[in-house]
């Protein structure tokens, strides 16, 4: 009995039996990039997603989660085109600034800041989204001992989280952020100090597919915010919403409904406190901006019986794409959606594993689907690659050359 | 309610309430290697495996598995106390040549072996454990083009498995070597073919804990390879009879009483089939010979309360030492052994979860665990961390800096 896989994200077309992606055929962006394995992006995708999000979000600032993807020609890109990027490490914020991006619309979160990444965001003059009352005063003494005035935000460990979220955030003990009812006397604090206090950085859960969940979150969230202010006595300069925004990746996922979201959080805003009334809002979205525009390429390089079950193995695998084997953070392993690249479009009959080359059985990338019939030479795609793919995976394990990445299209 | 760690190996003191290392203070190491987070290893554990070893398996080479632990000093420390490297890339190949290996000691295994690494392989006359039929083609088509007789052997998949192992590499259908039915025939290919016919190799499964049971799979090993010897007519020069020796990680985990296990080997390889008379044969240990032998310190960089809970977050986590966030394999994540190295033997006195840097819920190094008390700039100690560490984790996920390595002691 063949096991399902997630659907194949929109965009994608086949020209004679080879996947085309940006319009352009896979072997051709292999022959580019040199070799498999490759993660290819999509530019024209990830600007379609910006393009929708603009449409739905009308008044809200659009940042870009680093830690998603941070391929250099693909984050330059980004970085033209949202309002900000939010980094979660020196070394994140770095590539920021070589993006292009100014400083000032840079904002740092992470439970872990260690003393030289406080006092480098700070000589950059990078927002800090604070994570306890210890960081703050680690940050205030670095401002201090510079002679800088430091941007300091507050991350909020909310008393709520995103129902249904794939990764809860919030909700009760979390290490990421303070805990909201201590969070007046952290405001009052940097007030008192005279840090430059730039707001509320609230992110209540990601890999979120359900309109109904994100609006109630980004609700709360709202009021949250403000009760918040009102406590302190300050108005918060920049509101960040957090993100949350899933993408399909399994069989019977579905994809959200921004445009409902969108519609409620404007409805949301313009009805939202008076002492919200002169504060921006933002939003932050890696996955959702990148996921489905990446497709990781490798090539079919053994096809074997064994026990009567058909395997292709392959050139790439968890070294690359750690998610697809369902060890990131997945309880049990499901199928990514996969497909035969040199023969797409064609009609599936035969069920195959497809496997990658390293020598543990961790290493699968798809477990008894139905595909077309395909052998040694021939290129498998998995798909929804774009976002925690190679940043996020063992790409040393077993010693095999790294993935390639291929930027196309414009945005 | 707190929740059981694994057991800190035996091998760790402490001096003055500082953990030492190979009779080394941590806080020596650390300064030694520069910072924190840092992976050291102790040689001398090392040492003291590989002597164990000899003493229980006289007659029996040791190979060691590269893929366990490929710190360049580590290995080559290792190649000059083993009599063979088990590789399982082009790239482990290459890191066994420069740690001194012979390359006639070397052997190949791994199931997406590429054309160029195949005639790497040949080239430099190292062993390959042929994982298939189209393998054993490509191998001999690649020998004869350059005019090279190739040393080929045979990864068999037995059709047992080491009971109750944490891996399962037989027993059914799987990406891993040839099933053993088809195994005589390939035989009599390579034979024909005038390849230099290598042996067996049997890799029945890992991390088992079970000497009854690594006993009963060595025994069917050597069964299996002398049925599949005299069905094929040859003798085969090697049987390598894999691994699969665990180490204990999580509470309830007993350490494998080697000792048995040899004995029985002893006694099954002195009453074993004729055919195999003349045949040497290896053990293959990575996990086993330096899991325990590793430590990672990662330090403290702040202490925050959450909902009642403590939190201590470090300047480490699962971006270098993936396996005890539990995303390694694992079904349910269970806490590895952890201490306060800096307060090392002092009583523990206070629940605590212990995290990485990452911004991300999965980075957990220890759950609702008792811990004496720590503050920001203590230590934390990771145990069993030398093995599948820093080579087998995550390490650009979110832009952090790579871990420093410290080999240590002689072997």
């Amino acid at each position: 009995m063949s096991k399902p896989m997630g659907g194949i994200p929109p965009g994608f077309d086949a020209d004679d039996g080879m996947l085309l992606i940006g319009g352009r055929r896979a072997d051709a962006l292999i022959a580019e990039a040199g070799d498999t394995p490759v993660f290819v992006y999509d530019a024209g995708l990830v600007a379609e997603r910006i393009a929708r999000f603009r449409a739905c979000f009308s008044g809200v600032n659009l940042h870009y989660a680093v830690k998603a993807n941070p391929y250099a020609p693909l984050l330059a890109q980004i970085a033209k085109h949202v309002d900000g990027l939010d980094v979660a490490s020196a070394g994140e914020m770095h590539m920021a600034i070589a993006a292009g991006c100014e400083p000032s619309s840079i904002s740092f979160a992470g439970p872990g800041k260690r003393d030289d990444e406080l006092g480098a965001a700070i000589d950059a003059g990078v927002t800090l989204n604070l994570e306890s009352e210890g960081e703050a005063d680690r940050a205030l003494a670095i401002g201090r001992a510079r002679g800088r005035r430091p941007k300091l935000a507050i991350r909020v460990n909310p008393d709520f989280e995103i129902k249904g979220s794939g990764m809860r955030m919030g909700g009760g003990a979390r290490p990421f952020g303070v805990d909201s009812q201590r969070v007046p006397a952290l405001v009052r604090t940097l007030v008192e100090a005279e840090a430059d206090f730039r707001g509320f950085h609230i992110f209540a859960g990601s890999q979120a597919l359900s309109a109904e969940a994100l609006i109630e979150a980004q609700a709360a969230t709202i009021a949250l915010a403000a009760r918040l202010a009102g406590e302190a006595g300050t108005a918060p300069p920049m509101v960040n919403l957090g993100g949350g925004f899933g993408i399909p990746y399994v069989y019977g996922d579905h994809p959200l409904d921004v445009e409902t979201v969108g519609a409620a959080l404007q409805e949301v805003l313009a009805a939202r406190p008076r002492i919200l009334a002169a504060s921006g809002f933002a939003i932050e979205l890696g996955r959702w901006l990148v996921g489905e525009a990446g497709v990781y390429l490798t090539r079919i390089v053994d096809r074997k019986i064994s026990f009567g079950k058909t395997f292709l193995v392959t050139d790439g695998g968890m070294h690359h794409q750690l998610a697809a084997s369902g060890n990131f953070g997945q309880v049990v392993r499901r199928n990514f959606p996969a497909a035969i690249a040199s023969r797409f479009g064609q009609a599936p009959d035969e069920e195959v594993s497809i496997v990658g080359c390293l020598c543990t059985p961790l290493d699968r990338l798809a477990d008894d689907v139905m595909m077309t019939r395909a052998d040694v030479g021939d290129v498998v795609a998995m798909f929804v690659a774009g976002a925690y793919g190679r940043s996020a995976s063992p790409e040393t394990f077993l010693g095999h050359p790294p993935a390639r990445e291929l930027l196309i299209g414009d945005m």
